[in-house]
């Protein structure tokens, strides 16, 4: 029940965490930084997967599943990626009761894996592009966890595909970046900035990252996914080498890029309220609740036929539905219960409802209720499905850019960090320097170096150098 | 090429092995029994997992994700379970550069895990029956391993439903292992013999344990999916009880079922043949492969646009195609290929067809060729595609009735076994010594005790003794 949710104003982290419990999306599990995800999360996450699996198809990718297991050394043969992921890992040293001549490290991410394999399956320009994506678990040791944000383990996909030239693979790791911010608005109804992740916040093993950062309603910024271009990095550390069409022998080259179901973390602190989630229709389990309210038998058989016209009507319109028609809670209850779990349209019919041919319908993001006629019922509520998703997008939307606000004076920029916060553009000069300075005395991040530059030069916002290069900063989960 | 592969007459364990590397339905992994699945073979995973998945959720179930990583002391609550599991664990003893206090084990099924979390989600009747399914991977340290059949990492389904009372959960038991056999013989196109297994055979932690058992090529049983009623056991290994409707505490009754990707393997054995993958229809990643026929630019552009007629035709018929329109290979490369790939129908089009309004097409289980007209390929393609399906299931019945014999004498029993071997369906007195003895001297093992028994009493096949149960026998995977 809502009534048990701390509010968002007075404390966001408490109000995330109690929301997630109490709608159901997920629950603590009894190994330290592990959960579990429940049915009404998990719904979400299909449908998630599902979007993005037709994406991933329809750009030429194929699924594929690969050892969760990964011997030690396999981690170490490329020398920045031991690095990056070392303090992270798990370890099995012992298997059918005996210890192991070699402890093998449960995936953190794949590449190495992924890569070793490569090996006996590319010979030849012929075998390029190799496009493989995985759905899988990831075991990643960290120190403070978070429901869906950062656990031990997690739910993603990673992406890793093979190029015969540097170009093909860089235009890869943009596609992909694209597909995550398109599957990000238009699914999630989230916006997201797209751009570089600066050298410091690249992936172990890359050689460039890139990223798609969203605003969180604290207005921290939230890193929804990540594309890297490895070069030939992996390549080389698995020697993977290919005859190219000129018959020269070439190491291969490599991206990968993922997302995880971090992302419904996003989805709730986008758009969620103080009475629970709101969750688009697109992802949403179902899109409509019915509550059918009756007092007597009478009154119940009169309305269940009733509701036999509005099934079907909702059934020809393709709108996905339930009917809470459990005998054991209240109507009250009922909504409450709902709301909580954010499914974006209601409908309340009673025995007035039937006599008047029309029903009670609230939408979840408004809590107005509005009295609608049963007569074309099903494409009535596809309209309001497709506004509410295309309201929610432009909502955030407006939260974003209100929150964001070109800053040239360090102090301003101190003081926005102070108060409210939110994302800063400024100039950078490019040094790690004034980038870890900035963030030991504001916590604020470079979050991406974005695509499309405002084309004029400034002053870096911490040494005031000159400078051509627009970053955007935010505090960050 | 199949030319590659050894035939199965010559040594089935060879083929079986040669033709999953070859047809790239997976591969073998760097580390210790595990595999690669390729994304030939994932493919058949997906449509085998959503074939389920619909099955599952039209009988009232939904998904959720448990974590991989189930504290050592967990798996011990349940005496019978940790007995059965123990030899089979991966064991993980360092997380972030630390030794754990508590070893964590990689899960070899998840009843400890889950149960742990019941007990806080069920409390009232009100709360029952909770109807939980999860898809995964799981490990089990595995001494022989096998591509598909037995391997040390495996993804698979496990349901976990927990019930109010034991008929409810009985009833539960039998429902699924009913789905799973409807599954096989409608999606995979083969027969299956459903029946309890006797004591030795049961799970670990279970009441009663009923399975469905299939007939491979070589008639060597293979047990393809299990259900078990468990009755209050893991209930009372996790403290999981609930207020009845007449408000007295009682403990829970569960249910687990689940099947994997050995389902692969044993669709390889049922259908395929020493040209390569024979694959139904409803699991194969598409159902036709177009190979179109050229020798110069002008035959390409004629032939590439006849191709789009019957490209119209496939897709309202909704049939699932993909044209190899590949130029590095030759037609005949082609052929063998996608034989050994086990697509289930071929088109075949050239210069000569497009004059004559006509083209090729080839069953892959049958080989032979015919002439289709253009005119309605999509309708007819579906039909052959039906036929296919059907033909497939009807051919591995007759070779299952075929190699399934009744046997009273010992003697005829042992010699069974030593020649060609099958399903004997004989007499057993219930005696756990009888069926060991069986099993020493024969290798051959109960693979179910049928629901339908034939109603007349026997003697032991063993002891003679007098005995009303009809029990299966074979040699088993």
């Amino acid at each position: 029940m809502s009534k048990g949710i701390t509010g968002k104003e007075t404390d966001y982290s408490a109000w995330y965490n109690e929301l997630i419990l109490k709608s159901e999306l997920a629950d603590y599990a009894p190994v330290k930084g592990c959960m579990v995800i429940r049915p009404h999360g998990y719904a979400i996450w299909e449908k998630m997967r599902d979007a993005l699996d037709v994406m991933f198809k329809a750009t030429g990718h194929e699924n594929a599943y690969f050892p969760m297991l990964i011997p030690e050394s396999f981690i170490k043969k490329e020398a920045e990626h031991v690095k990056g992921f070392s303090p992270e890992l798990a370890v099995v040293t012992h298997g059918g009761g005996k210890e192991l001549e070699e402890p093998l490290i449960l995936r953190p991410t794949s590449e190495t894996i992924i890569w070793s394999m490569y090996k006996d399956w590319i010979h030849s320009y012929r075998d390029l592009p190799l496009l493989i994506n995985q759905w899988a678990n990831i075991i990643r040791w960290e120190m403070r966890t978070r429901l869906f944000l950062r656990t031990t383990e997690f739910l993603w996909q990673e992406g890793h595909t093979a190029h015969a030239t540097a170009e093909e693979a860089e235009e890869e790791t943009l596609r992909m970046l694209n597909v995550y911010k398109t599957f990000t608005e238009e699914f999630m109804a989230m916006p997201v900035l797209t751009g570089k992740k600066s050298e410091s916040q690249k992936f172990a093993g890359a050689v460039a990252t890139y990223a798609i950062e969203a605003m969180m309603g604290d207005k921290k910024a939230l890193q929804a996914g990540t594309s890297h271009y490895l070069g030939q990095n992996f390549a080389k550390a698995f020697d993977v080498k290919f005859q190219s069409e000129e018959n020269k022998e070439e190491y291969v080259y490599a991206t990968s890029w993922g997302v995880s179901t971090r992302l419904i973390g996003a989805l709730v602190m986008t758009h969620s309220d103080n009475k629970g989630l709101v969750l688009p229709p697109k992802l949403s389990p179902f899109e409509l609740i019915i509550i059918p309210i009756w007092k007597s038998d009478e009154e119940e058989t009169e309305v269940r036929e009733f509701l036999g016209k509005i099934e079907g009507s909702l059934k020809s319109a393709g709108v996905t539905y339930k009917v809470d028609d459990r005998k054991n809670y209240t109507p009250g209850w009922k909504f409450n219960e709902w709301e909580l779990k954010g499914i974006p349209l209601r409908i309340e019919v009673g025995p007035r409802d039937v006599k008047e041919n029309q029903l009670v319908m609230v939408r979840r993001d408004l809590s107005e209720k509005v009295i609608k006629p049963v007569e074309g019922i099903g494409e009535e509520s596809r309209k309001i499905l497709d506004t509410i998703q295309k309201d929610l997008f432009e909502k955030a939307k407006a939260f974003m850019a209100d929150n964001t606000k070109k800053i040239s004076s360090y102090d301003d920029f101190k003081e926005f960090y102070k108060s409210g916060g939110g994302f800063a553009e400024s100039h950078w000069c490019g040094s790690p320097e004034c980038e870890q300075e900035v963030q030991e005395e504001t916590k604020a991040t470079i979050r991406v170096i974005p695509f499309e530059q405002p084309g004029e030069k400034g002053s870096c916002i911490k040494c005031g150098k000159e400078s051509e290069t627009m970053v955007v900063f935010a505090k960050s989960y």
